[in-house]
């Protein structure tokens, strides 16, 4: 099949890389539309040492399974493939499970090909209403949703999102949900339009001077985020973070103690909230989508996606 | 009045001080002892710009109050002195008032001295069976409780405190008394056969190889703490951090973010709780006394308290 191949440090495409095996309960999933995200950007670099397939933001139908009621079906799926007997995985919690594999992440090809293969308790079939660009969003919008399973965001609480990135302008439209009192900040006048014409509050961080918030998010993708997030957070107040970064980042951890604030580390989170929140029209995803191109011009795509300015990246497969 | 006073980068003992003045809802009271915290030892390094008469754990006796009933009375004092008017202050958290003072380290003079004022709404009255020796550890063993309260820790729990210096070997007498699954490690055999002899199980560092704790409580004083912590963990644990120290920590929050952990600022605590627990011998401080000393002698003590092996020096203020 033809398949984007991360190997000796270098991205190149291919055209016949094998078809995967699928296991007793994987289906093979045949691809139509993938999201670049800044994780697969980072794993170009090296990040995770990944070798393979990469790619985790997908949509695609299921040609073979060994139940038929599933085959036709189209699906966007849950990246993180538990053991499936260990205590994470017997409490749900199979996107923590020690021997995990991470599709396109870790030890498992990815989306980034004609072809993937997931274990069918993974997918989440796709009502007709939600579009396969729209779907690409799934994974990441999911990971918005995850913050509010962690921490309680009242109405009253004050809330900042730091960056306007694709998950930046995401995780705005998910807290604005809330109905809390929100600003999301960021470096980019047009990105935040976006999400300004929803009604949602935005600043530029240049111009930026408020304090005292009881949750801030750090979506910066920068070593940076956290030290700005302790400066305007309020004591007793939480930090929610989402920022990966390939260093260690030298952190005020007295500030932390002294005022009691509270870190929390969130990742992936649940695929229904999403679905539904793109289906009823609550979180707008197509005006984040810079640019698609087709698998065979996936290198330029990458290439593409790491320019400043550019949201999503969307590799279409046929 | 005789006190130990910081000024001009030195700690002197001085005979003629002035007597504190106590406003309007404060009470003057006749210090009998005082406890030396490592605070104050970074105090009179330079920590929090401190001048003026340091000390913060105290029990002493009410000589003088608008209010009759409270004259004569033993008592023990919170250490933080808010507002009392803003939205910290009204809802119980006067620890947090943006505005406050704290006696000994942040614009009021502290209790290394023959008299110190508090507000009477600071004060906690004592048992006669608590003694004044015992009494001078109530503020440290309410910071240790203070985790109780921003953590369920459940019997189910396996729970790890990494320190076995004055704060480590509180805080695993009151994770003890939760019935958890405990752990503490130290470097210190002799510190740790203190609370060994209680029935809690203890380590030595160097030999402690164990892993996957629900929670992990840094109270080891040094920037390396976080990192240790972070190593034992498991995926969506908790660390409870103690420890402040001078400079910025270097903290892995890659790790913090794909295990998605929860770390937890920790300061100040309640109070009665920690009267409580000594008074049923719950928590067993005279162990920890590692020498008492006049307040004369209050420069001896401090170089006394910074030596290794030490655990607490009390001042005795006649």
């Amino acid at each position: 099949m033809r398949a984007l191949v991360f190997r000796g440090g270098k991205l190149r495409f291919q055209t016949r890389y094998p078809l995967p095996h699928a296991g007793y309960d994987e289906a093979l999933i045949k691809i139509t539309h993938a999201g670049i995200c800044n994780t697969d950007i980072e794993i170009v670099k090296g990040y995770m040492g990944f070798r393979g397939v990469p790619g985790h933001e997908f949509v695609g139908v299921v040609e073979r399974y060994r139940k038929k009621d599933m085959i036709g079906k189209r699906a966007v799926g849950e990246i993180n493939i538990g053991c499936g007997t260990c205590v994470y995985c017997r409490n749900r919690l199979q996107n923590h499970c020690l021997s995990r594999s991470v599709m396109g992440i870790l030890n498992k090809d990815g989306v980034f090909a004609e072809y993937a293969v997931l274990p069918v308790r993974n997918l989440y079939l796709l009502p007709d209403s939600v579009s396969d660009e729209e779907a690409v969003f799934v994974e990441p919008l999911a990971a918005a949703f995850e913050i509010n399973q962690q921490v309680d965001i009242m109405p009253y609480n004050r809330v900042c999102v730091l960056g306007d990135g694709k998950l930046g302008l995401l995780v705005g439209q998910v807290m604005s949900l809330t109905g809390c009192n929100l600003v999301v900040v960021g470096k980019h006048r047009e990105k935040l339009s976006i999400i300004k014409k929803k009604g949602i509050k935005t600043k530029l961080s240049s111009t930026f001077k408020e304090k005292g918030f009881d949750a801030v998010i750090d979506c910066t993708g920068s070593p940076a985020g956290i030290a700005a997030a302790l400066k305007i957070v309020k004591p007793k107040g939480k930090i929610i973070i989402k920022t990966t970064t390939a260093k260690k980042r030298p952190v005020d951890l007295n500030r932390i103690v002294v005022d009691e604030i509270t870190l929390i580390g969130s990742r992936c989170g649940p695929f229904p909230l999403a679905i539904k929140a793109i289906q009823t029209g609550e979180v707008d995803v197509y005006p984040l989508i810079s640019r698609i191109f087709s698998l065979e011009d996936g290198i330029k795509a990458f290439k593409y996606a790491a320019k400043r300015g550019v949201l999503k990246v969307i590799l279409r497969m046929c």
